[in-house]
């Protein structure tokens, strides 16, 4: 059973382009703040503050080892969300499945309401 | 390309429990303000509020053709979360694979740090 405030936790963390683009950075390897702010054009107190967010969310882990703090991507909440999600692919390839008919009978029957043979 | 904005409403719109709860009830067929308010204990005007932040993130159409304005899930935007989330499946299925390696290792020398043999 998946967690309902836990999964709103992560899709509010997953709201924001910032913390995104935070993740794909951290799916190549740990980085420490001031790593992770160099891209963005953002300050640093910032960045910490989206960090925060995203660690508050189980997406990313600090180390207490290092006096530098490296943040790592945890990728189990973003299973979660995968999983939450799947769940609707029935429907959207029902969907596709319906466009699919109806270009096929298209191709067979182009323009059946002009031509009625 | 999936646009950033629009990504970025999809998951804030899908931060709410409820807002998930409407989803999972209209997968099941179109579904007027009063038949999706029925199972919630929330008033109308909450419900339509709801709506019309699924409605703004692409998430639910409403139909004009009756006065009752039925709404029909959208499962674009959700097809479009399941992807940018799949993206990172390499990422949980190594962490996976590392716990597998792990588990194998302690089956085939259980307690290698208590016996040196």
């Amino acid at each position: 059973m998946i967690d309902e405030d836990r999964l709103s936790e992560t899709f509010a963390a997953l709201a924001s382009s910032t913390r995104r683009a935070i993740l794909a950075r951290l799916a190549r390897g740990e980085a420490n703040v001031n790593e992770l702010a160099g891209p963005f054009d953002v300050t640093l107190p910032t960045i910490s503050k989206h960090i925060k967010v995203l660690e508050r969310a189980g997406l990313i882990t600090r180390s207490q080892r290092a006096q530098y703090r490296p943040c790592a991507l945890d990728p189990a909440p973003l299973e979660e969300i995968s999983a939450w999600a799947e769940q609707y692919r029935p429907v959207w390839e029902a969907r596709f499945d319906r466009m699919s008919d109806y270009l096929t009978r298209l191709r067979s029957h182009p323009r059946t309401d002009d031509h009625d043979d």
